[in-house]
């Protein structure tokens, strides 16, 4: 067993890299794009900047999530290790699919682009759950000064997660827009301090 | 309530990131641009490298004071953490508008670029403002040990940040030279050192 | 004689870099590839997805053994620095072999990129060796209170890395499958605990 | 006043990214340049390879000097870090250089090229002794423990520095292929150890 420092400093530079790289899949518009000029290019660049700031947010929590997560953990072992690693895949995967929606949101595969998108975070939720749920169980990785409601709060409040990720991945499929509004909602509703995020 | 430590490490991460990506918006010039010969080719990049250059001072800065806030920060709470986030957006948001710049600086379009450029700095400003104002209001979150003078001056002095970053701004319209003028030279102001940073 | 902590800050932050880089490798499909449908299109990148989670984990693993020796390192020499620095190089030069993996994995050519990809994690194992042997031969750099049997112990597990990569890279030259059923069959086993992996 | 830590963590992650960038600059080989077959095609990246080689061991060596100098310092002030910025935006710089060398050192351009490489380092190089120089000026920010004559030691060493790269520079002039072994020649004596390197 050993300490949990290594293991945030190394998530803390992904979350950072992967929330930074975001930018790189907004492309300056060039050619055919600016014959309307450089202000209507750039304001036909939406569906990028919307993917780019709602996926910064999401990221941005992900990441406040993990330092919370990780505040509550005395040390590591081997399988957290490994499930923290499928956590950061997954983070680290999102500006893909990001940019998928950011290409796709204007045309008919908006819906396919969606799904993917609410796909990939939804499973990002759920590894985020394990990677909890792991260390929750009997306390395995907690610390002894941690109180067991206080835990047992976190574990409910984090399965909510991957069901509304779900849910809005779901509606997607019937309409992407609805499917959207309910992600930036789930951000928003983050955005507010709450009493378990004190 | 928590430390800022993992905040300070996360922004770090964010701030050298973003910073360096700027480089990856020059390109190597191919093709007809090397016709003339590399060394006109490279020549003819000045208006990358100014935008890289500009950029690269003005994040710079940011994260300098960035630092320099965090000092007087004794602990952080989630609205701390959702403004800071706010502000890495803005910061990480940055190579964009560089490389609108640096692209559309030769053409016709160059005031739009540079007004784009230019708002992008302002909210960034404003973000900055907004986050240390909240810290700092009836020293909400800041160290005991900081005398109430400091505060308020430090406050002053960032009130000029959205104010000159926005005349800047507004001055495009007319002249963008005058306008990129203004930028470097705030840049360059901050560069002397100062009573206000030792 | 120094610290090792800048020497682990600096290289979890080429870790951290290069395994969130691999993701750029992964293209949005555009033009004639979508004419099938986004859905489909996304489905034809599995080359891409399967070599990004290959080498994502890899990338994980190294990182995981190089926080494992650096727990045993009490002080570090140059030879130390210059050494990790090789292995750094190997590491962050992955996402290279890997985009030439996904690329040519559907195409005649799986043969030499299967081959070039295998060359280059057997020689990140042989600077892995190094680096190691380097540190534990007369517990040159070794912390005083480490049993020598976990040394040694260490030591002869890492010697598996460039014997078992060598042959997963020689058997390409026969199937390319069973050259990445091997890869992903060595990451698989590291995914699980073991008592040298507490 | 104050600690250098914050100043270090944040060099750190700029020479860890900009290392880890240089990747990014060497191209998966697609359409006529494969006709050969992949193995060829790689084969003929290696101005690519090779520079991708010489520009990591530079910028790894540039890491562990700055890492050096750094356990010298006992405080910055406003004007080291601004020096520090100046240093560090020639190191995030190089990836750039360092790609236009990779793609016009197998053509009639490679001197300009070249020149353009070796002015870079020389740049980098007349930035760090500012760095140093500034510090170690009257012992300004120096630690009071630190012999002067390891400081006036360290002085003189990397005096040498500008004035190497810049007639490696020069030497491209005559013979780009000299010029570069200059600069492979210094990078390989560096790699060994030595007294000032413990």
């Amino acid at each position: 067993m050993r300490g949990i420092e290594r293991l945030e400093a190394f998530s803390d530079g992904v979350y950072a890299i992967a929330i930074t790289l975001l930018v790189l899949e907004i492309r300056v518009p060039t050619g055919d794009a600016v014959a309307v000029g450089l202000a209507r290019a750039l304001g036909r660049l939406w569906p990028s900047f919307g993917a780019f700031l709602l996926s910064f947010v999401i990221i941005g929590i992900m990441w406040a999530n993990h330092h919370n997560i990780c505040r509550y953990i005395a040390h590591v072992n081997h399988t957290f290790v490994m499930l923290n690693l499928g956590l950061l895949l997954c983070t680290a995967f999102l500006p893909f699919p990001t940019a998928v929606l950011a290409a796709y949101l204007p045309t008919p595969d908006r819906t396919t682009a969606t799904v993917f998108y609410g796909g990939a975070l939804t499973l990002t939720a759920v590894f985020y759950n394990s990677l909890w749920r792991y260390a929750a169980a009997g306390r395995r990785l907690i610390k002894s000064d941690v109180d067991q409601h206080l835990i047992e709060g976190v574990t409910r409040e984090y399965a909510f997660g991957p069901i509304l990720y779900g849910i809005a991945t779901l509606v997607a499929l019937l309409n992407v827009w609805v499917s959207l509004g309910i992600h930036a909602g789930l951000a928003g509703l983050y955005l507010r301090p709450s009493k378990s995020r004190p």
